[in-house]
């Protein structure tokens, strides 16, 4: 069999992990070939491919990134773009593919499931948000990241006797934030799946204030406060779509010194969450799909995408993969709110 | 309620995380009062104990060991043990114990509790190896530390030509091995569960020769050879009843530089994998495990433990926990096992 | 002798092991006491003290941040600042006092020592930009946290073709900068000490982008293009002085955009720089200071300070510290320029 | 002009960082061309060589190991070695020679240079103990890694009330574990320059035990006791010479069980000081030494070294890098003994 592999959407640690473990075994154990789709979607639409073989994944378990390059490019929004897809699959001899990505990436492998190409999906997503799985590989090195820079605000808040606030990433669920921030001790915790009470925020600063250490507060990108409460700046688009000034952490940070007269500052770690070489979890989590993946395509299981449930990889259709977010629960919020103050 | 916590059986990051935990829901949720017993069944047998309060759990999140001191002190091999330990907890006043520690802390804990004591147990061992659980906190920190380690050990081994042993923990069960080693990109993994073969080994090891690569192999410090195949060394003992040298991965060593005539070198990576700050998985996981421990407690549901099942904490029978080891199934090492040569 | 101590300015990976070591060796070896003074200046203009001893700076070497707290208070700017500090101080039987601190701190020190008191300084800016010695501690803590983020951002920049740049610390001396540019591999380096030609930017981030690679930019915080080359947004202040928004790397992704079409996100590290354990060159630094401060405090050699030259430390008079910033030489930025574009 | 390079003894990181900043500047500002000798003196003995371009430099800057391979080969005990080395340089068109490595590797270019080799050399020890130069690259890689597994045992140590040895290179001289001893707050460093009296260190060990720590030992490799104190193992040595089992740590912890019958247990870092992605310092240290090596070469100063002295690089002598080790001076370790106990 020859199988194509593409990267779609945004990049996460753990990439080049599915890749190399999908080739791998396909070639040693099943004595499959392989193309290599280059930048997503983009790669199939264009005929833009390069030789992946034992060589080409040599070296890149540990490394950040995708081999494969990536792009947001969706060829539904595209003129023609499943035809064009399926033509160049056949140029290239393609018997099957295997799609690594998030709700986009997959809700597109789905569509050219149904119109008949063969289709396994590896999820991924940086924010743990995919409901059919325990968890995402990325996730796990971001919220070490994470982590480890809210251990490092810790001593500076004290020192110096201010608030400092650290943005991390999630849109729409705040698994980052609440794992990371359980794991640093955060005073207190701000997701997008529950809207904040400034004057709570403002007391659990203010109290803390009140013992000699100084409240860290980790906040998700995409948490906001209870409607009316702040005045929210309209945030700034730049020409690629990206918000570039005066997150929620910035905002958040001048709410409170505005109202409790202490110092506040805001970190926002951005990129480096997402880049670099995955945690051991995310290895393993990244090689076992990657190997589980490419036992679908060799059991012709397709329209399928690969999960894990406890310990175990198992397989789900791909219509699970974009059905709903995986959104923090109350019961898990719960939890942190024990510490919170 | 006053509310008894001890830490048996060795260190693991992640101990403090769940004391820290228990003290803070327990006073600021529910109430309780807190007295800590010193070095595992040691403290209440002879009834050394500290205070136990939010002051005392401050700061100790991050911290690897346990403020609480730990031994392997078993009362069921000291004369009316068990009678010593319910004086003394009566003495404290104690209503309820939180017994923290592996299958040999939590097995005097049923027996406690089958002898009338108010216990609740929280599984610990850095091995990975209760059944009952998915995974228990400090694995995810070792695994991470020795995954760390053998990355490093690459690039030695490939300007020098050598083959590098890694000799890592697992008295019983291999999962720190095949974690670290499936991350790490190890080309051989050696597990307890399966006894190996020598001259495969060997055959592994000259393959990788054969490429600009050098052999990296994990070994988990209870792997042995099948039987007959290498004349192992007996161990020598020290007065404390640890192995002193000579350990499987330097032995390995030996016979491969004797069979192959390729240099071979071992580090044992001890005591590094248990020290430490804990990694994120292991803070969330330690944290919650304590929040679920007291909420057994307040809830009166003795002679449990709690397990993490999937992504949920869960309450167990005691019994469970000493029931039978978790061993790595033959499904997973054959996942590993595609990696290897 | 009874001897104050007191850390003012910006935090810095360093300052509890200096700390700690004139603690250590003024007790042990000296047999003399200590007071600490609380946040910087303010402690002795106001007489906030905090008890100084063995057990005070027990376990804090690898710490961040300082026990002592600290504070920008400048007592020049105060009425009658200098001689309530001297009352305080006699008040609190002070002999001898060792402030530890940047070019204000020591500024400050060196008007108290012409009016009498017998001060000793320690240096510390994470800048790294006093002249009177080779390295300030908090440095390489610096540079490798910096190093270790723009690592993680090659692989994000490469798998997105994105031109990433990353802000780092340095108002007026671009050290960070360079080392950590120099360190993970940058394509340009822009700092404060040579105004930066947008032109001779684009053109290399347009040519690195001809390769496969994307191109990274180290920023320092006070670099600033040629004049009348980009309309530089004036900086919002917060109330308390600080930038808020759209710092120079911000507005440097903007103009990448607009210039070449291509994608450019900025990462601001912030406050992570100055957090969080030291690197062992940082703490092994800070001992010697602490120890050195110490002997000249029992020597009875005011009016001095410590300083690293070459691997020596040696004192200096407290003036050299304020005379004049060490700059980046033209040099050590041509060293660095070889891997520009 | 054609040059070689090559890299020899005992792999380090930074290497890659010396061969990648020769390679760049030679090619992008000098015009030349490179060739790369493999394995050490191996290579132009042999004649076995790589192709040394920009692409093969290309990513390796963060990379430990060496892309050129090394060995321990002497030229000077090999027949007709020397005549047979310049055969080979001739027959590659080799105009000049860069050699990096230690005492061994740079006596052999020196060797080389007087008998009319244009060579220039860059000092390699990960041990820090060559005279001409104040740091080698390595080192503070070496030293940083030490220092967090150090750092690691404190909490193990502590919780089972255990003395912790942790056995660090250094055969000659102790600065590894000097510097990672005085990082880590050690409670005793033993260092080969000075034999060690077992009477003290064992009242250093119950003095701490006496406090609610515990006991921990750096040991440099060669470190050893005041002659008759320990009646030391002979070590066995294997057939490539190395030392098997039982050094200095491991005697340490049996003499110490046995004279204060407290327990204690061994850590040997070995392998993983020396692997490894390098430090920001070494990284700069060694593109630094690189940079000034090619212009070394540029202006026809053969038989030179390049060294650093405080923040210069200089070049210095051959003769100086093989004149006399570097030990740790008495005011160093007086510096260090403030600490112990």
């Amino acid at each position: 069999m020859r199988i194509g592999v593409l990267t779609g959407g945004g990049d996460c640690p753990g990439l080049n992990a599915v890749i190399r473990a999908v080739v791998r075994k396909g070639i040693s154990v099943y004595g499959h070939e392989f193309v290599g789709f280059r930048d997503g979607w983009r790669g199939p639409l264009e005929n833009d491919t390069m030789p992946l073989d034992i060589e080409a994944v040599r070296g890149i378990l540990p490394r950040g990134g995708t081999i494969l390059g990536s792009s947001r490019t969706n060829p539904m929004k595209i003129e023609n773009g499943v035809e064009r897809i399926k033509e160049n699959l056949e140029k290239n001899g393609v018997d099957a593919l295997i799609a690594i990505g998030g709700e986009d990436t997959l809700g597109v492998a789905r569509k050219l499931f149904e119109s008949g190409v063969k289709v396994v999906g590896v999820p991924k997503t940086i924010d743990n948000d995919l409901n059919a799985t325990d968890y995402t590989f990325g996730f796990d090195t971001a919220v070490n990241i994470a982590t480890e820079a809210i251990d490092r605000l810790h001593t500076t808040a004290e020192s110096h006797h201010r608030a400092l606030i650290c943005e991390v990433m999630g849109r729409h669920a705040g698994w980052i934030a609440l794992h990371a921030g359980m794991a640093a001790g955060a005073n207190v915790i701000l997701i997008p799946e529950k809207p904040f009470d400034i004057d709570k925020v403002c007391a659990y600063v203010e109290s803390r204030f009140k013992t000699r250490y100084a409240p860290i507060i980790v906040v998700a990108e995409g948490a906001h406060p209870i409607e009316g409460q702040m005045a929210l700046q309209s945030n700034e688009l730049d020409a690629f779509g990206h918000v570039r000034l005066g997150g929620i952490g910035e905002q958040l940070a001048k709410e409170i010194e505005k109202r409790t007269g202490k110092e506040a500052r805001t970190t926002v770690l951005g990129h480096i969450q997402r880049g670099g070489t995955p945690s051991a979890f995310d290895r393993v989590l990244a090689t076992r799909f990657g190997l589980h993946a490419i036992d679908a395509v060799q059991d012709g299981d397709f329209g399928k995408m690969v999960a894990l449930r406890g310990t175990e990889i198992v397989r789900v259709g791909l219509e699970e993969a974009v059905d709903q977010l995986k959104l923090v629960p109350v019961e898990r919020y719960e939890e942190a709110e024990v510490f919170f103050g």
